[in-house]
C-alpha cells in the first residue's frame, strides 16, 4: 500500500461524519462539473490543471535528454511564487535541504526567486567554480515573461556567464514561459529553447507542467512517478460514491467548518522538516486562491483562510506552547512521513543515561514517538486536527500530497463562494512599483 | 548613523502619538524595575538576560581560543528552539542561507535540531569528509541536559566520530548547560568543556549567553559588536525620557492595541531574505512568551500574538493577495537593510527590454522600489504596519534588533498581564513522550 492516508475522524476533528456529509453533499455539483472538465479535455476551464496528471511528457523529456549532459552540476532555476515553489517544494522533500553539503550529489537544483544581493552574489560564487558551459543549466521562468525580479536575476546572472562562454551559453539557457509573451518572442529571436505553459493553467496550480516538470526531470527525478502519484489522487477522490472518501472535498469542508467558528488559521504541521517547502507551495495555494476581498458576486467578504507552516519536533520547542495555551484559532493538519533507513542510538554511547527510553531506538522511532505524544495532547486540549500519513517520501506520494492540495482548494473556494483562480490584489503593488521603478534613478 | 531606526507615525500605524504615550506611560513603572534589574546585576530577577550585553566575555573566548584551529570546517550545533535559534539567526543573517554553496569559506556552522533521519544522514555524509578531528567541533547545546531530541542526535553523530578518532575526539566537543544539570555532571566525568548560562535566562531570551556566543564565536562573527548593539539598544531605550523614544515599549502597545481591535497576528516581513531565521527566532519568542492560557492570576484568558515571516519580494508572489484582499488581521513589522554591493542589471543584456526600468538599476534598487510600492499599497489598504530599517546587517545592528524585540516582548507580556518567562504547556507533550518512549520497543 503506497498511498497516502487521511484520517478525519470525530474524536481528531470534533466534528462528525453527518455534518462534513451534509456540508459535503452540496459540492458535488461541483465534482460533476470537475469530472466534466477531465472528460472533456477543457483546457480553455479555469480548472484546466486537473488535466496535466494526464498529459504526455514526450516534450518535457526530450528537453530533459537534449540538455542533460555527463559533467552538470548546477540547474539555476530563476523565477518566483508559482514559477518556482513547486519545483523547490519536491526538490527539497526528495534530496533534502542540506543537499548543497553533499559533495558528490550532482546535478544540484538551485533558486533565485528575488532580487537579493547576498542570493546573487553566492550565485555569483557558485557559477564562478563551473569551469564548461554544459556544467550549468538556466531554467528562466516566467508565466507573463516580464516578472521584474525573474527578468533582473537572469540579466544580472547572464551577463558574466555570456562574457566567458559567450554564444554556446545561449544552448544552456531553457525559458518556459505562456506561448506568445514577449520572453517567447524574445526567446525565438535569440534561439533560446522554450517550453510552454497551458494558458489557463495559473502559477500556483502549475507544478504539474512543465514549470514544475522540466526542472525536476533535470534533476533526476522521476516525473512520470509524480504524474501517477497526481492522476491516482484525482482519479480516486473524483470517483469517489462516498462523498467522505473525496477527501479533498471533506478537507475542505472541515477547514471550511472550523473557520465559521472562529479557526481561521490553517497550520500545516510537518514531522518531516524536509517537507518545509511543501508548506510554503500550499501558503501560496491557499493565500492566493482564497485571499479575496469579494466574493462571485461582488459583495465585500474578506474571505480567507491564513496557512501557516510549522516543524516538528523543531516548533514544539518553539511555537507550541501557542498552540496549546493561546488563543484557540487554529485548525491543523499534521503530515507525516516515516524513514525507512533511520540511523540508531547506541546503548553504550558517551552520553548513554541522560535520557530514558532512546537507547537502541531510531532516529525516526524517537521522533514517532514524539508524534504520538502531540497528537494525545491535541486531543486533551480539544484541537482540532486532521491527519495525513505518506507511507514514504517519493515522487509518487508527493504527487498524491499536492493534488490533494490543489482539489481541496478547489473546493474551498466554492465554499467561500470566490474565484480560486484569480489574485486581482497582487497588481495593486505592482502598478506601484512600475511607477517607482521608472521614476527612480540608478543608485550611484 | 550605524543604529537601528523605527518608523510608527500614525500615517503608518493607524494609531496617534497621544494614544500610545497614554497607554505606554502605564508600563513606565515596568520601566524602572528593568533599570533596577539591570543597576542591581539582578541575576535572581526574570528578566536577567538583560544584564547579557554586559557580560564579561573572557571565558567565553577563551574556549573560542581552545578550539579554534586553522583546519576548523564544521561546527556542528547540536540543539532545539532556544538552543539554536538565536545562533542561526545571527549567522544566516551574516553569511546567507547559500552559505552551504560556497567552497572556500570555513568554518561553516551547521545545525542538527530535530532527529530527522534525513538531516542525520546528511549530517552523517559532512562528517565522512572530516579527515581530522581538529577540522570540526561539536557545540553541544542542552539548558536541561536532558532535551530527547539533542541528546539522541548527539548519539548517533558521535558514535562514528569516536570510533574513527577516539578518545582525542572527545577535546572537539563543547557543551553548553546548566550549572549542575546531569549533562554538567557527565561532562565532568567525560572531561568534556563546558560552558553555563545563567540559571534565570530562558532559552528564547539567551542569544546573548554562551548559548549564542560560543557558536557564533567559533564562526568568526564579532560577538563584542552583537553585545555592543543590544547595550546601545537596552540603554537608549530604558533611559529614554519620552516613552515614544522607548521603542520597544512602543512596539509592544501597538501590537497590543491593535490585537484588542482583532489584528490577532503580527506579520514580520523581511525585504532580506536572509533575515528569515532572525524571524523563526522571533516566532519562539512570541509564541513562548506570550501564548498562555492563564494570566497571572491564574484565569483562563488564552493569550496570545501569533507571529508568522514573511520575506519580500519572495511572498508578493505568494501571501500578498491575502494581505491585501483577505481577513483584516494581521499586524505588520517590515524589516529592511539595504546591501552596499549589490549587482547591477545591464543596459545591453540578453533580456534587455523586456520590463522597464530596470537597466542600471542594482538589485537593491529594484527591492528597494519594490518595498516602496509594497508600503504605498498597504497604506491605499489601510494595513496598518511599523518599519524598522536596519542601516546595514551586521553583528552591532543584529544584537540591537534582537534586543529590541527581547525587551518589546516584556513589555508586551506586562500588557497581556501573563508571565514571559514561562512555558507550562511544553510539558504536555513532554511526559506524553516520555511515556510513548518508556513503553515502546525499538524498530526491526
Amino acid at each position: 500500500m503506497k498511498d497516502l492516508r487521511i484520517e478525519h475522524q470525530e474524536e481528531l476533528t470534533g466534528i462528525s461524519e453527518a455534518v462534513v456529509r451534509e456540508r459535503g453533499s452540496k459540492l458535488q455539483a461541483y465534482t460533476g462539473q470537475l469530472q466534466d472538465v477531465i472528460q472533456k479535455s477543457d483546457w480553455q476551464s479555469d480548472e484546466a490543471s486537473l488535466l496535466l496528471p494526464d498529459t504526455d511528457t514526450t516534450l518535457v523529456q526530450a528537453m530533459v535528454a537534449k540538455k542533460k549532459t555527463p559533467n552538470l552540476k548546477y540547474i539555476v532555476v530563476i523565477g518566483i511564487g508559482g514559477s518556482n515553489l513547486g519545483a523547490y517544494a519536491v526538490y527539497q522533500a526528495l534530496y533534502g535541504s542540506e543537499d548543497a553539503f553533499v559533495v558528490d550529489r550532482f546535478p544540484k537544483l538551485v533558486f533565485a526567486d528575488t532580487v537579493s544581493t547576498t542570493l546573487l552574489h553566492r550565485l555569483a560564487e557558485i557559477l564562478q567554480q563551473v569551469q564548461l558551459p554544459e556544467e550549468i543549466l538556466i531554467v528562466l521562468i516566467s508565466k507573463s515573461g516580464t516578472t521584474t525580479e525573474t527578468v533582473s536575476n537572469a540579466d544580472i546572472l547572464f551577463e558574466p556567464l555570456l562574457v566567458r562562454f559567450g554564444a554556446t551559453f545561449i544552448e544552456r539557457i531553457v525559458v518556459i514561459t505562456d506561448e506568445g509573451s514577449k520572453l517567447h518572442t524574445l526567446s525565438q529571436e535569440k534561439h533560446i529553447d522554450t517550453l510552454f505553459v497551458p494558458a489557463k493553467v495559473g502559477g500556483r496550480f502549475s507544478v504539474f507542467s512543465p514549470i514544475g516538470l522540466f526542472p525536476l526531470g533535470m534533476a533526476g527525478v522521476d516525473i512520470k512517478a509524480l504524474l501517477s502519484g497526481a492522476k491516482a489522487v484525482r482519479d480516486a477522490f473524483l470517483a469517489a460514491e462516498d462523498v467522505l472518501e473525496n477527501k479533498s472535498l471533506v478537507s475542505a469542508v472541515l477547514q471550511k467548518l472550523w473557520q465559521e467558528k472562529g479557526y481561521t488559521i490553517h497550520n500545516s504541521f510537518f514531522f518531516n522538516p524536509e517537507l518545509e517547502m511543501v508548506g510554503k507551495w500550499y501558503r501560496q495555494l491557499t493565500g492566493e486562491s482564497l485571499g479575496k476581498s469579494h466574493d462571485r458576486q461582488g459583495s465585500l467578504v474578506n474571505a480567507g483562510i491564513t496557512p501557516m507552516v510549522s516543524i516538528g519536533s523543531t516548533d514544539l520547542h518553539s511555537m507550541v506552547q501557542l498552540y496549546f495555551g493561546g488563543p484557540r484559532d487554529k485548525f491543523t493538519s499534521f503530515v507525516f512521513a516515516p524513514n525507512a533507513e533511520s540511523p540508531r542510538v547506541s546503548s553504550n554511547g558517551l552520553l548513554s543515561g541522560l535520557v530514558m527510553g532512546i537507547e537502541g531506538k531510531s532516529a525516526d522511532d524517537i521522533l514517532q514517538a514524539i508524534y504520538e505524544a502531540v497528537k494525545i495532547s491535541y486531543r486533551q486540549h480539544e484541537l482540532p486536527y486532521m491527519e495525513v500519513s505518506l507511507p514514504e517520501i517519493s515522487a509518487f506520494t508527493l504527487g498524491q500530497y499536492l493534488q490533494f492540495r490543489m482539489l481541496e482548494m478547489m473546493y474551498l473556494a466554492q465554499l467561500f463562494n470566490v474565484n480560486a483562480f484569480d489574485q486581482p490584489n497582487v497588481e495593486d503593488y505592482k502598478s506601484e512599483m512600475r511607477k517607482a521603478l521608472n521614476s527612480s534613478k540608478a543608485s550611484e
